[in-house]
């Protein structure tokens, strides 16, 4: 049995509720970066807005953000310290009609078996069993290599390990990876692995450790840097697998951004937290599918900017968020967020790509 | 490539410090159960003690036991509380031929890319690199089905899962598995999945709760304590799958043992955990792999319970002990040991055993 | 402020839906350790049974027992294993008068702040603020110390820590200490520390490890036994500290449950799981507060057993029962009970023991 | 008992290998942010280099840099993004004076109970006894208030807990915070109890969850965007208490550095990655003491830039790491550096702090 997608359910605007309630109201910012005091702040669901009669759906929405109207009617959701002095910001904390905002909360609700098995989500530990999950995740990744478009955000672990590394290459040479966000650690793992065999000087399959193998990640950061870009660096040293290599020859677009834990960086890696956040938003807002692997931070930030639903083609859709940790903290972190369509699975995110691979038949 | 037993070295008794070692010295247990003062008491390692001049191996040891010698001259490693008054017990506390005891740390030492791939375990965490001890593991089995016994200890966990359950019993019905270690639990768990498709009442495929489920697990229990035993229920009720559903048709012993968790408990479970211990040595005696799944409890009992080393057919040779849970804080309890041949992998059990059966080719 | 006990507020028996019901039915148990089929079973909440037309609470009650009437119209909630054939066992599996059974949840609400600062209790984990529970807790200790029962359930950890041992020595020396749950490694750490100040032969205050101090645990479990007794080995070895020690003097009574991880075990430990578990609920059945710490095993045996009320002097009261655990997991575990009145605590339990003492002013 | 700081034992370079040993060679980075190939990589020990026969200490170290020797003889140890074309590096990747290179791994070694009584820190898990870690660090912090600096590195946990941030406060207040390491998190969190009582909407002593409390956290982070900083905030809104009211009033320094986790950020929060390094290594320059809690990201950031010694008026001496954290993964991150000045204790930071506080006698 293949992936269907879930069929939305617009409100109907016809009701009463709908019909009585107020257009909802704007403020202008006062100065860029400040909001007026009574913004409305966003969600990950559905949200639409009464104006000038209409209601009008924020389209590429994300959560704890406000809206922007533009002179041509369009509504932006936009970051508070992206706001413009002038900017038209809409105002309520009320999201049941009172001030004109409506939140949709169960606009993919009664879809019967499908819509049902990626329902109950909540208390997610070790002891889950997972084996549907990974069923309908392969189903999912099978739809969304035709029809989606799915966002891998991944921590350095597996750059770590052989296997996984292969497992994850593949998937990106096989069409099951838009894009990617990572760090400099993910990067730079990597890099090493395909020029030295070796991850933070420890050999990728038999851990053996080099001598003076802490060198080796120094050495490969230090070289990325004269060869001025990863992709001249590829070319440079002749690295002939691995997961940058797979995006750099497949045109797979990374978002690396940068930490106050790295070296280097790598050139690719943005320094700038917030203009970080900008080029992540800039592939999340094409996403349709996010999986998130073994990075809290880069899981919790992609969390942020990521909501519930997608627009494609005038239709809305559920936008999928995983979450594979080995931490039942940081998975709940994010489970917390609610969404239906947020699923998360404790495991050691090796065996998890590893399975995935298997499971779409990328790797044998 | 395929498995190769590392060879053991046996020291060289012709060597000085052997030759001028006095002869070990005994007293007699005053009471049962009652060590004497100064007992010596046993390691994971093989040690040797010199009696009449000769230097005798313990054969069967564990850590944490005296050492009896019988009317015949032959060792008997034991735990203190089964000693028996009159018996002589070996006496001594240092380990390198002062009192006539040493302890052979390095047996299988110096064994080149065979010996070494089992050797650098410290540290393991969530970011350790696994591929090669899955491909090692892999080899390990295929070559103790046919000329080995593996032992597996059990947790709860993976009976909840369809994946898991399918590939553990594929396992069993391949040869894999020379018995089973584990608690009420599992079976229990084990036995309602095979009765109910659930397991405390949730579907083991799809995780949905069935309404009043909780009453599927007490049910199970009362139906097989009716029946009498777990092969009588899985005749009464015709269950055609699962863990134990493959033990009862394969013939392979399986040790369930009490703990005050408990709910019922089975017919089998043994209730005395000493007579449990008992019970689950007699099984660790014959074992030359063990492989422990996400349990705490009966995980550190078995580690206590297993040497690093096994006599077979006269000759020494590696008993490898796997620990496999999510939690570093588990699995590390078990790596203090130090032996080589203690290897731990943090991750899902479920996947681990979905990896395993793919990996030994019982399952696609 | 000091603590109040919330209200309990009975059904109001009046009440047509109470009236209309049936009496409730009963099956004799046809034979020993078994129930008859479409058994009720009960849980943690307060319970009534409508007999001859008059609802009665079960008033000792735990989960996933039966419930038999005994000849003098006295409830009993027993575990199935403890059946006796013959015994009439309340049938039926709804809750809301159907088959004259009533699940009385909210017994305890409404009762404004007091009731309410116990309330909220989801989702705890390292970064819930526990600055309110502390000070409920101390509150709480106070009052029960004197108009309560308080039982502890201790995991070995803290006998390795001075400070943590001697807190609850002063806890146990101060009153607060009704009774203790725990296994045989507490019990033997705790009199290693009393007899040689090192826990597994590492310096309880300095960690500095002992010379061959492996020894010392061994040796502590041999001499118990060669004393017969825990109080005679405190006397004949002039063991002047410890929790153990605390008991022994003041006359607190301690369960030690066996487990198949023990050493020894010493002579006070049960080794029999079902009679353990009926040895932990005789004290379980005067306990009005359970504090559970850092020991997965006992902690979950013991809220098997423990339900959310207490009846004393005819009155219903709540049983509080807390979890302290450094695992985000274990808590959560007793956390799905979903009383009202569990609360867990996400720490070292070795700093809590000390808050503890401090917060009760037995410790400065 | 008072703490004594260990002398610091530098090598004797009278003996013949560093007599006979070569000069260091260098070779000038070609372009700015690159390395020379075989550039020497500095480690968190002292590491002394001959030139002109004379054995030079890089003073301000730290690991994973290259070292620069500037026009006037002075060694800059540098982040190999920050050399500067024409810098003159250090070569040479051994350490036993080969290439005129010598590390001292030992300089504080044999000092006795006092040295020792900080040495043997392997395998911290959450069953160590930390009583002596307690002890040790309050008479730490007692000497180093007077005579050291002392830098604390947090997490936003204890920012939600209303007893560990008033703990925080008073000790900024009195005199033990030298200053501070954080995120836009804890400092957010902290203006949010400050200004309106709750953390992320929930009051930080009750828990209670305000009515669109989330609003609470965003409101604050447009406020202080609006009042430009955060004393003019605190100004601005009359707060009265906190950690960054403390640090404001005190004159204390703070380094927030931003991540991509952020909303906001505040206005002092750092954007870019490696200039916020930058100012974190100002503060770490002058530390003597480095505390790091609950905080990955910031721990490890601060780990990597901080040597194991500090030179204090020509004077040698340790430069202790602690760190606080309830996941054993995380701090044995740190561990792994090895170093026998780096401490590490598994527990909740909120019952850490208030100790400390206690410890200190800052709080009753």
């Amino acid at each position: 049995m293949s992936f269907q997608l879930p069929i939305y359910h617009a409100p109907d605007f016809t009701e009463a509720r709908f019909c009585h309630a107020p257009n909802v109201s704007f403020a202008q910012a006062e100065r860029d970066g400040i909001a007026p005091e009574h913004y409305h702040s966003t969600s990950i669901y559905p949200e639409y807005f009464k104006i000038a009669g209409q209601w009008v759906l924020a389209e590429e929405s994300r959560m704890d953000c406000v809206v922007v109207m533009r002179d041509d009617g369009r509504l932006d959701t936009v970051e508070a310290r992206n706001l413009l002095a002038g900017d038209k910001v809409i105002l309520g904390r009320s999201e049941k009609c009172e001030e004109g905002i409506y939140l949709h909360l169960d606009g993919f609700a009664g879809e019967g078996e499908e819509g049902d098995c990626f329902a109950f989500r909540t208390g997610r530990s070790r002891e889950t069993a997972f084996s549907r999950d990974y069923d309908n995740l392969y189903e999912l990744l099978l739809h969304e290599r035709d029809h989606g478009n799915v966002l891998w955000v991944m921590g350095p672990a597996f750059a770590f390990d052989a296997d996984a590394r292969c497992a994850m290459q593949l998937l990106v040479e096989n069409g099951f990876v838009h894009g990617i966000l990572a760090g400099n650690a993910l990067a730079t793992h990597d890099l090493e692995a395909g020029h030295l065999r070796t991850a933070l000087g420890q050999d990728i399959y038999t851990q053996k450790s080099q001598p003076n193998g802490h060198y080796n990640h120094l050495d490969v950061i230090n070289r990325v840097r004269r060869s001025g870009s990863i992709p001249q660096f590829i070319a440079d040293h002749k690295v002939k697998d691995g997961i940058l290599y797979g995006c750099v020859t497949k045109g797979v677009p990374f978002v690396l951004t940068g930490s106050i834990r790295d070296d280097g960086p790598l050139p690719e890696v943005i320094a700038n937290a917030y203009e970080g956040q900008a080029k992540m938003r800039a592939l999340i807002r094409k996403a349709t599918t996010v999986i998130c692997l073994a990075t809290q931070l880069h899981t919790i930030a992609t969390g942020n900017m990521t909501p519930s639903f997608r627009v494609v083609d005038g239709v809305v859709r559920p936008l999928y968020i995983y979450t594979i940790d080995i931490s039942e903290f940081v998975v709940n972190k994010l489970a917390d967020r609610g969404s239906l369509s947020a699923i998360s699975m404790v495991t050691n995110v090796q065996d998890f790509i590893v399975n995935v691979a298997k499971g779409v038949h990328v790797m044998k």
